[in-house]
């Protein structure tokens, strides 16, 4: 047997093994958005760490672990160099995950991940624990076969993508020597498509801010004062609706720098198995809608967005209340294509609100640090190359190329940081309600996952030769 | 010394009492609108019960006190019929209070009633448990210093205002007979500024609907799905944007048979001592706004008006999370003046809303039974002058008769079934921050309505001599 049928083997041998992980790894509450679970980050990161050092058996010679401190939720990271004339991989994964709200839309406990046929429910499962974990599989059943791995691996997983991975830049900056690598491979991610292999070769770019409207000092009797102020829920609906217009984004500027696609690209997007009707059936929305002149997939893909995430002010509660709120309040998210920048973005939202701010109330526009410019992998990249063949390998026929409607920050700053294109590799599906109620992760894909990354190693290891 | 002399001393003796009364009362909460608080509305309605028994040292020949069940929470009914030659006053007033949410917002904990100063801080102090306690104690005192009541008195205290009176019609109808009364005094209400005795005349009505947008079936990424689907945030608050249109609601046939006041009418308005600039350091709103060509107190007491009191989707909570909701929603109440049905006006909105839905989402409108037409007491009606009469004794000068932006359905209940209009006896101010964080009622107040309600029912009790 070749050392790649051993570490096949040993995957194999060790599938039940590897979905208990996952249950036991999903189970911790790390949410890094909000601060209650700041002990559940930690305990996370640690499960994580204990994890990577296990791969082998523990033994010396396995992997170097630490933790990198950031200013917010620290890093993993691991190593192991053993093969100084194979070439350097550096994975990357996050190990936090989405608020897990609405919590009574959920069908089982967020954090108590349940099996279910043959998909495991779970907040974090498929975004990014799932996938993130079939990573360190796949390196702990290196060691085990044959003693080593294949080619230099580096990993590390942030503990911030959901909330826009802040700290991040500083931190590869920081660290810019030891994570030098060959070729970044993304755990993170997800294929498009549960029935056919897929890989993501481009990513909208992300801008975030929120906003405030203010009236009056305090919530007042909407019976007395109502008709006599401005009430902020009034100022605020003109303002969210004064953003769009037939779909289309209605501030000034916003699609400056914006360029179309050539006709064979558009043409390749069309060609995709997609249908509107069995994408209404998913979502369960009554129908599509958005940007005239343009398809769905490019909707998702290539076109940008300005996204309301969050609306509220005034009662929200049961029954009634009949109060004229002092404030209201927008969350907005917008997914940006080549051509425009996170800094440009919010500056123009910010400008176009204070230009439609009806009277009578005030505004304050505050922008996030959550940030990243979109992103494309170059056709002739050699690990777009080799995905491709190993996802042929692992399914039978050759990937679909698409895009990806989602942002991962990070991608821009291996790129600008370490100079080095990141390959999406990630086993999650798109509709895995990631972000949502009763996220899930198809068992079947660890296994599919495990062999993947193994072929993707052994291949690199004979990369340069 | 006469008897209303024996009853004014006695109640003079009592002050620490009282307010130690009021804070034992407020402190129960009673809250309608919320489950959670079922227990607590019981307890409050025995408080008062048990209070009400107390009345003239709890002796026979006192009240009769009697707890009403309803679909909902219980009203509280006592009676004294021992002056047959008398006039007979029904006494109206609520035990409940609106919720005290948003909790953040409070300086003192709203269910510890807490003094400071001459005010006493706590949910429910000013509407209505302080006013409504004026009252009892009033009739607790001449009991105590005349053995009886100078006329027939009966209180009814019901547990839903705050939530729209919905069982209370029934009610009162059931009871019609037993509730038959030549006066009807209003505990609730209260006056306008804390400067100058005022008296009531008129009320707004009020009609209420919720509404809810859907889009997918589910929350989805707005990074996968953004800008291919219509965001029912964005749905919602094209809306509610189009709702109102410079000031003036948009909606079709609101205004329909609102008639304008007559020159005289608006020119007493004009005459009262109110100023905008006053009105605005109050409140701390950046402006006043509302319909042209109206001031700001025809636009809260003559002009009809719908408002947003809630508003809500997606994520709301610490941090960022990057959905594209499933839901959206909206609470409206509006206030309706002479001319205005609290059926129509619904009816009304449901079709401008369904009108003006945007593509890609569905519409549920729901109307509520919180209702109450518009009321206007007579300004030769007896009762009326009589309360202006009182009023100039206790502050040595005529109070200004004024409008209510609010609204109090039961004066259309009693109107309707028992055929009396109702006179509002609140010893309140308009700017105690009901329905509102740090709600407060001012100590002062209870002596003074002490003095008001003992010389009204002694001047009852001489009407038709």
């Amino acid at each position: 047997m070749t050392a790649l049928a051993d570490v096949l083997a040993t995957l194999a041998a060790r599938r039940t093994e590897s979905l208990a992980e996952l249950l036991e790894f999903a189970s911790i509450p790390s949410v890094s958005a909000q601060s209650q679970y700041t002990p559940d980050m930690l305990r996370a990161a640690n499960w994580l760490m204990a994890r990577l050092k296990q791969c082998g058996g523990g033994q010396r010679g396995g992997l170097n672990v630490e933790l990198w401190a950031t200013e917010g939720h620290p890093a993993v990271y691991a190593e192991w160099l053993g093969a100084p004339d194979a070439p350097t991989v550096l994975v990357y994964g996050h190990y936090d995950v989405q608020p897990p709200e609405p919590l009574e839309r959920w069908n089982t406990l967020p954090f108590s991940p349940t099996v279910l046929g043959d998909r495991v429910y779970g907040r974090g499962v498929s975004d990014d624990k799932g996938p993130l974990l079939i990573a360190v599989q796949v390196a702990d059943a290196y060691f085990s076969a044959t003693g080593g791995l294949p080619v230099n691996v580096k990993f590390l997983f942030e503990g911030e993508e959901e909330i826009g991975s802040a700290h991040l830049p500083a931190l590869v900056a920081e660290n810019s020597e030891r994570l030098r690598a060959d070729f970044v491979l993304s755990a993170d991610g997800g294929m498009w498509s549960a029935e056919t292999p897929s890989l993501t070769v481009s990513a909208r770019g992300l801008a975030a801010l929120e906003f405030t409207v203010r009236g009056p000092a305090k919530d007042l009797h909407s019976g007395r004062h109502g008709g006599s102020l401005q009430n902020p829920l009034h100022a605020i609906s003109q303002l969210v609706a004064s953003l769009h217009a037939d779909g289309r984004v209605a501030v000034e500027g916003f699609y400056d720098g914006v360029t179309e696609r050539t006709p064979d690209e558009r043409s390749a997007t069309a060609q995709l198995p997609f249908s509107d009707e069995a994408y209404l059936a998913q979502t369960g929305a009554p129908g599509t809608f958005g940007e005239a002149g343009f398809s769905t997939l490019e909707r998702q893909w290539d076109r940008p967005t300005l996204e309301l995430n969050g609306l509220w002010g005034g009662y929200t509660g049961e029954g009634s209340k009949t109060v004229l709120p002092s404030e209201a309040h927008a969350k907005v998210t917008c997914r940006l294509v080549p051509g425009q920048t996170p800094e440009r973005i919010p500056a123009l939202i910010g400008a176009h609100l204070r230009r439609h701010l009806p009277p009578g109330v005030t505004l304050e526009v505050r922008p996030s640090e959550h940030s990243a410019s979109a992103y494309h992998i170059p056709a002739d990249h050699p690990g777009r190359r080799v995905a491709r063949e190993v996802l042929e390998q692992v399914y039978g026929a050759p990937p679909l190329e698409v895009g990806m409607g989602g942002s991962i920050p990070v991608l821009e700053t291996f790129q600008k940081v370490l100079g080095i294109d990141t390959v999406f590799f990630s086993f999650a599906v798109g509709d895995e309600d990631i972000h949502a109620p009763n996220e899930f992760f198809r068992i079947p894909r660890i296994a599919e996952g495990h062999q993947a990354w193994a072929r993707y190693l052994d291949r690199l290891a004979h990369h340069h030769e």
